[in-house]
């Protein structure tokens, strides 16, 4: 495990997991690189430096340029004290971050290590996923190496199109899950609960409508099972985060975790632990689900944040069950 | 989805999913086949029928050649109600099935449909991985395409020697993990208490010593918790697995899951649920674990056999602290 994460390119900038189209621009120019592309993996080892792998020790770097011309960062997140699935890798982070900020397409991705299968898996859950031009910036390539397509590292994939019909929308595509808020149903909107923790006053019905929001932009279309998830921090803000499926199965990324990458990437956690500052937590998701995110979601909170109360709020599908 | 069970081609033999190599030898020839690499195809409609796919209806089958000459079969596993990262793939199976019987070397592989990136990813645990010759029986091979080796489907693999040093056994290599059994320890010898499920005595002592087995037996060189489970059939029998660890950490199969192979293998569920038939359930894992399997086991357990107890055993590294 030789792991380079001196010679800082990027240093001047304070890095934050989201860079816009105009600041990019003004980045690239500032390091005399003639495109955006060349951008994304000058920018890796700064990623890398963000790292959470609490277990590995091994920092993982992310950069995808958006179609929106936006800059996304991602890097490996690690769990002590839970199960290993429960980790987060830096292509997963960097799409979920894509996802989260409404990005709708990923066209180039820098990485700091050759993706593991796992990944190269997850990301087949993006439209056109085989076209996405890949780089490595470590390993037996170098940065002067070029893009490859995603379909050169998984040829033959196995991925939506063996499951799914082609009309069914795919991770990034616009979702709207057939879901009602059970809460807003009964008696016309939920009584506004104040709870108040660290001496803050969070509204639980802001995180409650964060987390039904999230649910509805799920990308769960192998078990019909779509949840959200809401985090508050100490600073009174509400992060959220979808649940992202695999056709896979097993690379999914959670709820959780998909709020923790919200979290993580607004810089919420400071330098602390990746729980830090973590105050209130509510799971919405489909009631009598096949696929229950509630247990999980409790076992990694507990981790991460064991002073934080679960709650689990209940969704139904308008159309019956799936 | 358009899956073929139809047409099985060896439907004379009642499948089991270990075949012994005289055995072997016996269908090979009765079925007019060259070579025993010629066999594995032809039991892979079987092993499809032999699924448990209760999320996706999507059954997939998997023939391995052991360097023993046995032939393993292995089939996915879901397990509703619970997040899809439980889900155990068939390649994952047929190479658990393989380590629980001793097996050393998987030199041939024989799958219904091109394995997943988070297969592919999980068979870089094995020495020499990307040498293993796969065949793929759908898709848009046929079972007169030729074995490709694993490299041609994950070239470039993120793997064990990104983390470990050499000598560090990989999986089906000789394990021996530096654990105390700590009931061992105290008392010399634990107590053993008799515990009455379905009307059937099961030595509760006997359960923990192939949980402790198993444990001593996991592939675990990334996190060091090694972990063991062993479930007690209503036949009276001991059904045990141990924890097999990826260096991707997600593909990682867990301690209930192989457990679940060796259950599954041996016919013991029957025909109905995955968890029909099992009366008593035991984990051994490592003392404050890094990481932990309790929460996530007993998840998993309360999905697939809810009235069972789980007993949990502590053990301890004789090195110290990992
Ligand atoms: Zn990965
Ligand atoms: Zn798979």
């Amino acid at each position: 495990m030789a792991q380079n994460l001196a010679k800082p390119t990027a240093e001047m900038h304070p890095l934050r997991f989201v860079i816009e189209r105009d600041e990019a621009d003004v980045m690239r120019r500032e390091m005399g690189l003639a495109a955006v592309t060349d951008l994304l993996p000058a920018l890796v080892p700064a990623a890398q430096r963000m790292a959470r792998p609490s277990i590995s020790g091994y920092h993982v770097g992310a950069c995808a340029l958006g179609a929106s011309g936006r800059i996304y960062l991602g890097v490996n997140v690690e769990f002590p004290g839970v199960p290993l699935h429960h980790t987060i890798h830096a292509e997963q982070f960097v799409v979920t971050n894509a996802a989260i900020h409404g990005e709708r397409a990923i066209c180039f991705l820098a990485v700091s290590d050759f993706p593991c299968g796992h990944c190269r898996q997850f990301l087949q859950e993006i439209r056109s996923a085989s076209q996405i031009q890949i780089l490595i910036t470590g390993g037996d390539f170098s940065a002067a190496d070029k893009y490859r397509p995603l379909y050169y590292f998984l040829p033959h994939p196995f991925g939506p199109s063996d499951l799914l019909n082609k009309d069914v929308p795919l991770l990034l595509e616009p979702h709207r899950n057939d879901l009602i808020d059970e809460e807003d149903e009964i008696g016309g909107g939920v009584e506004k609960r104040e709870i108040c923790v660290n001496g803050l006053g969070i509204m639980e019905e802001e995180l409650r409508a964060a987390a039904v929001k999230a649910a509805m932009a799920a990308h769960a279309p192998y078990s019909g099972c779509a949840s959200g998830f809401a985090l508050a921090g100490c600073d009174g803000k509400v992060y959220s985060g979808s649940y992202i499926e695999s056709a896979a199965y097993n690379p999914s990324v959670g709820p959780l975790q998909a709020a923790v990458v919200a979290y993580l990437a607004a810089g919420a956690s400071g330098g602390g632990g990746v729980g830090e500052g973590i105050v209130a937590a509510v799971l919405a998701e489909r009631e009598g689900a096949a696929v229950s995110q509630e247990a999980t979601a409790r076992t990694l909170l507990a981790a991460i944040a064991p002073k934080v109360r679960l709650s689990v709020y209940p969704l139904r599908s308008s159309a019956g069950t799936v």
